[in-house]
């Protein structure tokens, strides 16, 4: 270890890398240069302290990769609650739809990212991905706030909140990303088109072209419904995939989101193409949309990262229930408890996640080179004690509440539990102002 | 709204009563005299409030009864990560068996359990249910910790910690119960048995007449996996809900734990019994057992309350992640979103929870005459705004960190998130040890 000037050095706790070897490190010490993991080793013991600007004492909790949500619509926080245990079209029609054609504006798509960006924070997660619409609104929150984003202007073929006219989704879309590409180090832009069923086939094809051309990855939802498959079959002879794919939409930048009703072809075709993955367990639980069957994926060498997806189909952010949910449910659907280890979702919930959406190389694990993006979790409370295995704690017991620091890119972003670099009374009661609004203008 | 004195009101928050018609009421004020409720009311604006030897001010959060956990083994909260993602043989044989016969003493068990109770405090649970080995001091650790716990002396015709003699299980048990009913009002003692497939008939038979003979809650895991399904048709030719109607186990003081591999036909029985069954979902899917019919057994009028299990196979004891999992997974099995709605789930954790465990009259509820179980949790966090609906809230969003006070039988057990009655850093202490001593000892 070199005793190298550090920006910021983390110190007394144990590091769980998730590095290829699933390293853990007791005694961990982690140094920070301009952002970026330089150094990672055991402290041994009665030696001094690096010099750096900043220190961070872990207080014997683990220090680990930031967790990573793959899907999300961040926004959508502002409709946390508003309507629930509802069939998928009438949650839709009568609630999703009237409320954001109603309440969308990009003053209120910023209050309702920066509530988002506060609850990820405070519960881990360094990097989001995701579409809405008004997305310059998004990027600027998440940039404000200092979360890693990538972040994807919304293209449907109806008329949406700041696009009133379809004919321009795409083209609305292309500037998005061309206005955010290299502006900020944090925000990657990116082109979401919602699905196969809401999107034409020239719609689909002329978005995924414009993200081509920008080097972007192209997100969308598929197959997330039976009744969508089913559809897909009657109107286009093929499976979603399969019709994504003879659209020429398949490739390592377009991450599929969902995924639940897919085949064994279907599985092929998105292994072939190198698409990645994200999956949404307990959305698609809530939303009654069935079990995707992610060991399959998993088995056949594809990209697996975790979703929440957004706040009115989940209702929350907390990528934590999200790994001990998905570790959970695909055991009981394979009637194998030794599916999906806790290893193997904490990598899905931050290496593989990071991968899933283009910044593989970035963040995702504790190693040399990677961005600086980490949270100390307490481990010192009675539903952590005792301590056997790292990663099954991690998994299986901790929650977002254990969190006590957040760091990105260096950045400390949450220091004891407290957020740095957002207002939260002032979002919190500005969100309350929106909803009040949103509950004396919503359809009866 | 009468203005006696009251040894303790709760006043300044949200009541979400979980009654008979799930009253709601802002600005509540709950009266307290002698550990009972006397009032839940609203109070009126500009109105003083009454007189009272100590007062809670909710700080605009919810105030909702206590949450009940109709199943756990206390004490293995010193096996929380053991052992995880393994074969069920693997686990208990090679490691949960051979750790209990080596580390389960009176004193540990003790210890185990306080941990235990702290966990659940700390989360929100005010009643609790489960059996496990020398329970005595089990009973002596709740007791003293405060919450209110309908324990039972495990029985099974194995050797087992503190009963070396499988013969004399049904008498230990009995006696256990005898030395514990009317000692204290908060410990109901009570019977488990752990099985048809680790007790004989006579054992069976035995063990429910004991419990018979004390009026007592006769507790059993039943039908748990597809393999003891399986094996109970070939050695006795009929399920095993069917196999102990036959030895006239089944009735209306018989808790049915799991109940994963139930048929129509079995359903049919429970019903016309009048057992009550607990429903463990999360240690259903994490040991791949499968999931319940739990929206079957509710519509024959089964009444089902939640449980978390041991901490050895969950590994928690939050109530709130439960609620969350069970409102979702059953919708993803049903394939309908409507299903188990968020005030059902609730009520499974409170009211249903509290009479499939005898306590129907006792707690559950916010409701006058009804013991003071309550707990006032906050709901100002980034994670629980906006707020739209109360009970969609807690199921979906709330977190047992999110608890900030609990009160059973009219006395403070936790104040401003700190334990009153337990010395949380001594329990953690000694649990470290006790588990360094088992990593030691524990087969390679």
């Amino acid at each position: 270890m070199t005793h190298a000037n550090y920006d910021l050095i983390i110190h007394n706790g144990t590091a769980v890398t998730v590095n290829e070897h699933f390293d853990i490190i007791e005694q961990a010490l982690i140094g920070v240069q301009k952002g970026v993991i330089a150094t990672v080793a055991t402290r041994q013991a009665g030696t001094a302290l690096p010099d750096a600007a900043t220190v961070i004492d872990a207080g014997g909790g683990f220090i680990m990769p930031g967790l990573v949500n793959t899907h999300t619509h961040l926004p959508m926080t502002l409709f946390r609650g508003l309507a629930d245990d509802l069939p998928l079209d009438v949650w839709l029609n009568e609630h999703i739809f009237p409320v954001e054609s109603q309440f969308i504006t990009a003053e209120n798509v910023m209050w309702g990212t920066q509530l988002a960006c506060l609850e990820m924070l405070l519960s881990g997660t360094t990097t989001c991905c995701g579409g809405y619409f008004h997305e310059d609104s998004v990027a600027a929150a998440v940039a404000q706030a200092g979360l890693r984003g990538v972040l994807a202007q919304g293209v449907i073929d109806f008329p949406a909140p700041g696009v009133p006219d379809p004919a321009l989704n795409v083209t609305h879309a292309g500037t998005y990303v061309d206005q955010w590409l290299g502006r900020e180090v944090t925000i990657t832009p990116a082109v979401f088109c919602h699905s196969p069923y809401t999107c034409s086939s020239d719609t689909l094809k002329a978005a995924k072209a414009a993200a081509r051309e920008r080097d972007v990855l192209f997100q969308i939802h598929v197959a997330e419904t039976e009744a969508e498959r089913n559809a897909s079959l009657q109107e286009h002879g093929v499976t979603p995939v399969k019709y994504l794919d003879d659209l020429g939409i398949l490739d390592e930048h377009t991450l599929v989101v969902h995924a639940v009703w897919t085949d064994t072809e279907d599985i092929d075709i998105m292994r072939s193409r190198r698409v990645t993955i994200s999956h949404n367990a307990e959305s698609n639980m809530k939303l009654a949309a069935g079990i995707a069957p992610v060991p399959d994926f998993i088995a056949a060498g594809i990209t697996v990262g975790l979703g929440t997806d957004g706040c009115a189909s989940n209702n929350d952010l907390d990528l934590f229930s999200e790994m001990d949910s998905v570790a959970k449910i695909h055991k009981a659907v394979t009637r194998d408890p030794t599916t999906l280890d806790a290893a193997r979702v904490l990598k899905m919930a931050t290496r593989d996640g990071a991968r899933a959406i283009g910044l593989g190389d970035m963040t995702g694990s504790l190693e040399r080179g990677k961005q600086a993006d980490l949270i100390v979790v307490d481990a010192a409370s009675p539903h952590l004690v005792p301590l056997y295995a790292p990663h099954s704690h991690i998994v299986y017991a901790m929650r977002g509440a254990d969190v006590n620091t957040v760091v990105v890119g260096g950045k400390i972003l949450v220091k004891d539990r407290q957020p740095v670099t957002l207002d939260q009374e002032r979002i919190i009661g500005r969100v309350a102002e929106i909803a009040g609004q949103i509950m004396k203008g919503r359809p009866k």
